[in-house]
């Protein structure tokens, strides 16, 4: 088998580290029994059905013609096969056909669907993000009409934000929308990078698209935010939007990435008029906790193909996986793979809480660290397979390339690091930090008692730094705190009365190898911007 | 243009940093002028008709009929080019028509010319290598007939070493030489991933390849090393040797990773019977040299793409390159390219000088720590790009996937790190090693001097350890190894009087946040083999 959904390990990182049965009151239906049966039942999917398509899916990629985009072999029979699961639903709104359970367990499924198929698992990604925008957003008449269909997987949906000139200067946007007499509004612009922005494996695809109302305040201030249906709501009929071109990308080929055409399309506000920034915030923040899911499953993926491959290979008379740097890069990514999997529980399990200001810290932490991490831990799986790595048909090689967008996509890792430090940080002066790093204080482990001291002292800079010496230091300010906070993490899980040894023994490696890299990110963090901007760098003129 | 020779950094790198004037006495025809003129003709042939042809073979690729390559388009001229240029035999030995330059002023040239074409300049780098085999193991007759049409570049050059069945392993091969009543040898057998193994560029390719001659004892004290012209020397008859593979790589698609099959084609022992690995390490040798100088070389040419693009894209009404986290990424590959380029010069000025032990050590080094900078900075670039980093049509894609091919080919980093270890640490007690150490100790800038302390300290517990303890810290060792190294040699460019203030801006950069890394190495290095052979690691269990 390709992929086996780790089960143990994604029980571990969500029961014992990031204390899922905490929701127990606010979620009494759900019980030890009914996880289990969740995620078996999605890591059957999962492995059965998804990840036989990853290869087939890479190598067929998606076409585009008369406007229609035609997703690769297998993909319209998986699709069929999640929504018959009801597997779109699970954290969804139960009045409209959703489950009501804990984000928390709808990501661990989404775990799995990523890991067997990146480019199939954008799909219901994309979808949930519509979903929780129109949930918390829309109007009732809103929510009556696209829900339930959303919900059960029929219709799908997407993120309209970017376009030619704004990548991530969202305020830059010029799509505009022009009231009509209806009510409605003439929505007229071009957008790129649109995740399942058109396909067949849905009859009607939910657009949300950020426009600016005509005599709207220019920058972020003046935007707003429009639901655009494939096909108009009242009488079906074909709306003026469509896909004009996919993008030839390094990865994920079975995604199509469009660009839209909207030619007058007919949308609806969602939300208030020039508030549409914060409604895309509530798609963003939840589609930036699933990408850093998305660089945990590819991990875990390209970690499994690197395991299987280590232990048949023989090279030297005995088997790769007997060879000590292989198993350091084996065990390098598995490890990581256990802290970055509890951040991201761990704030989900904070969204379902209620612990907003904790979701908040966790949420760029979880979509840098564990994206940077999806592309280490693949790159070590290419390395791990050796020449056999760098060639196609050996596997390996489509993780390094499909992982390689996580870190951009959803804000860049650079942006999440602005994020953490300016909204986050700033925004309750370290308190919420303060948890984590006090928590580790307190550890019986030295090595994660002396990075707590590090994190306090690279905390206490950031706190304090002029901005652009902070801003120089976000990323590696970032990185220190994932560290940290995944290693808090795990050490919540290896205390319990009854821990696994496996699950120790990944956290004393992780102890030894990644904690013991906090003095250097410290360093990094407080480098300043006098070095970057120095005059003698002739070469960054512009 | 898209890549230019960074002439000033690479004169800095080999005339300050690598010290090329000590070579002075052994080849007195070269001077200041000398040296301008062939890096700028160089550099000309790299920009103007080597990289315009990156991205095209990319997307060309190569193809296989009739047991017939046929290379992308273009690429027939620029190797005309390229002959007629004369850079084949830069460092050739002047009876055989070569120039008998040094070869660290050949290795910078290769380096523009990887930088510029990655895929192109394997080419005369698998030339290089059968021309060093031919000359240092040669006989007469053998010089006389080969030396003179690789030199020229007329005829291309070959090594088969892996076969399926035998990667790393060189000692398990299987191939089979069978002597014949006129002194020659049947050669039988298959090799794999044989680069550049058939194409249409030349008429005639001179494999050099290692096979076991009957009855010879097993392992790697059985191997011969032999000349397997693709047409025979006699008559010019075609040689029973052909390519039945191509394999479907992740990157360098214009280079032929060929399937050989030899089925009792004539070979010629070089050098004699049983030896043929000692043959076949001076072609390693500056194989891994020079595949060390294209992980510079694909790191260069990211960077000049990045920055260029950082130069010309707006953000927020700011060019990206104002960015504080952009300039970072920026200035971290362009700092660590130019120890990487130190590092690499050093290593050729080392042997061109003599100086046997220095150029050993720094041989894995440079194969090592420069082609995982490779890595780096080709996924820097990626990233400074955002969402068109991973658009192949920006062409950032391309060195993210050519580039992760040589942290694995001509022995694993893994391998490297075994080799520092076992051969040239043990293999002097750390005395080369203590020549750097002893240099950086006593240096006046203190972030040099603390990491002289931890390369020290490393160091003697490299030297002390048990055997599978120093195996599990090899790499990181390695690593630390690099990153001072690469400072000592910054620090002697920029010490020198005048020196240029970019260059010393990139200095304090890499002082700041490369050598502050060195606890974390040092850890790393001693964190010993019990963590990776825990018998709670189940999933380990072969």
């Amino acid at each position: 088998m390709s992929y086996a959904a780790p089960i143990t390990d994604m029980r571990f990182a969500l029961e014992a580290c990031a204390n899922l049965w905490s929701l127990r009151d606010r979620y009494p239906d759900l019980d030890e029994d009914l996880l289990a049966a969740i995620l078996e039942g999605a890591g059957a999917l999962a492995a059965e059905t998804l990840a036989p398509l990853n290869r087939t899916g890479d190598k067929a990629r998606v076409s585009l013609a008369n406007d229609a985009v035609t997703a690769a072999p297998g993909f319209r029979e998986a699709y069929e096969a999640f929504k018959a699961g009801g597997w779109q639903g699970l954290a969804a709104d139960p009045v409209y056909g959703g489950q009501g359970l804990p984000r928390a367990v709808a990501l661990a499924v989404m775990e799995t669907v990523h890991a067997a198929n990146m480019s199939f698992g954008l799909l219901p990604m994309l979808t949930l993000g519509a979903i929780e925008a129109i949930e918390q957003h829309g109007a009732p008449d809103q929510k009556q009409l696209y829900l339930e269909k959303l919900i059960s997987g029929e219709w799908s949906g997407t993120m309209n934000l970017t376009e030619p000139q704004a990548g991530s200067d969202v305020g830059a946007l010029t799509t505009k929308a022009t009231p009509q007499a209806d009510g409605a509004y003439a929505i007229t612009g071009q957008k790129i990078f649109i995740t399942w922005g058109e396909h067949d494996l849905a009859p009607n695809i939910i657009h949300l698209v950020l426009a600016r109302i005509e005599g709207a305040p220019v920058g972020s201030k003046g935007i707003s935010l429009f639901i655009v249906p494939k096909f108009r709501d009242a009488d079906g009929s074909r709306n003026a939007v469509r896909c004009i071109g996919l993008e030839e990308k390094m990865g994920i080929h079975a995604s199509p990435t469009c660009t839209m055409a909207f030619e007058g399309a007919t949308g609806w506000l969602i939300g208030a008029e020039n508030k549409g920034l914060a409604a895309m915030f509530t798609m963003m923040n939840a589609a930036r906790l699933n990408v850093g899911m998305e660089g945990v499953a590819v991990a875990e993926a390209a970690y499994q193909k690197a395991l299987a491959y280590a232990k048949e290979r023989k090279q030297g008379g005995a088997l790769i996986i007997e060879h000590p740097d292989v198993r350091r890069m084996l065990l390098t990514a598995r490890a990581k793979i256990q802290a970055g999997r509890a951040i991201c529980y761990a704030c989900a399990v904070a969204a379902d809480g209620g612990d907003k200001a904790m979701e908040d810290l966790l949420t760029p932490i979880a979509k840098s660290w564990c994206t940077d991490l999806g592309v280490e831990a693949a790159s070590l799986g290419v390395q791990v397979h050796g020449g056999m790595g760098f060639v196609e048909e050996g596997g390996a090689a489509q993780f390094y390339r499909d992982a390689r967008i996580t870190p951009i996509y959803e804000g860049t890792n650079g942006i999440q690091a602005i994020d953490l430090y300016g909204r986050k940080l700033l925004g309750d002066r370290g308190h919420t930090m303060g948890r984590f790093i006090a928590e580790a204080e307190v550890s019986h482990v030295p090595a994660l008692k002396a990075a707590a001291g590090h994190l306090r002292d690279a905390t206490d800079y950031m706190l304090a730094a002029k901005r652009e010496d902070a801003l120089a230091g976000a990323s590696a300010y970032l990185t220190l705190a994932g560290d940290v906070i995944g290693a808090v993490l795990l050490a919540r899980g290896v205390r319990a009365e009854g821990a696994d040894e496996e699950q120790k023994a990944l956290f004393d490696f992780y102890a030894a190898t990644v904690l013991t890299r906090a003095p250097a990110h410290v360093a990094a963090t407080k480098a300043g911007a006098a070095h970057l901007y120095s005059s003698a760098l002739r070469g960054f003129a512009s």
